[in-house]
């Protein structure tokens, strides 16, 4: 049984969930920052079957975090760059990466982000703006937004 | 072809997306945020299977994200908490619901963090702690850390 939805429309996770949340989907965007744009970069990086790739790539045009750009005519060639929403979706690729990092990475890895003004790499962390805080704190709590302060959520 | 491994033990992407990359499990992750425990209460949350839900529960448990523990002997009952690193993994699921909140949400969302000691919302933007700016910024590109600066990722 596969449903083709999360069917929860109020839910960012999970509307976040249904455009990115197929297998090879993050890690395509993961090799767009890196700077890759055209089928067979990605291809041969990813090492996956080309029509899943072609599949993927449509998804991802459609909900709207790459767009596709002719480079040549002749022979005719497409290559695939981010959009903003997709370069916005760094944010969450880089807070998956230093987790990674922390968890399950030994040695040098191969994705980090580096700050081009100072050279230094890069340590991401997810704060609160409003408060500066670092989110991994219990004082954080989730709920919807049009629940009661202090109830349950069930 | 379905391969059970990305087959990338360097990128820190690849590896967590090992670990939480399943249909379903980001979502187990986000109900455990939200104070659920027991498998009934998943059950009834996520409207998936319970096969399902058992395999991807072993899963987490066996990744380390949550852990066993039996609450009632008789009859025998388990629930599932948050280990250290699943608690840890909330920064990735609020950078995520931040991400869908921007781009997907028209209206209340179902989740959202809240500062229970101001009871503000609060609003999840990844930063580099070194710099204190948002990666979200071209100054900030990735390569891996045995890559000399200014070569390209091929």
């Amino acid at each position: 049984m596969r449903r083709t939805s999360y069917e929860d429309p109020d839910c960012p996770v999970a509307q976040s969930l249904e455009r990115v949340g197929e297998r090879w989907t993050i890690l395509i965007l993961r090799d767009a920052y890196k700077g890759m744009t055209r089928f067979d970069q990605l291809e041969k990086s990813l090492k996956i079957a080309p029509n899943i790739l072609t599949g993927r790539l449509a998804s991802l045009v459609e909900s709207g975090f790459l767009e596709r750009k002719r480079y040549s005519e002749r022979p005719p060639r497409d290559e695939y760059v981010l959009t903003e929403r997709g370069r916005d979706f760094q944010e969450v690729v880089a807070s998956l990466a230093a987790f990674g990092n922390r968890h399950f990475l030994t040695h040098d890895p191969s994705f980090v982000l580096f700050d081009t003004q100072t050279g230094k790499q890069a340590d991401p962390m997810v704060i609160d703006a409003v408060s500066g805080q670092r989110v991994v704190n219990p004082r954080f709590q989730p709920r919807s937004t049009n629940q009661p302060v202090g109830s349950t959520d069930d």
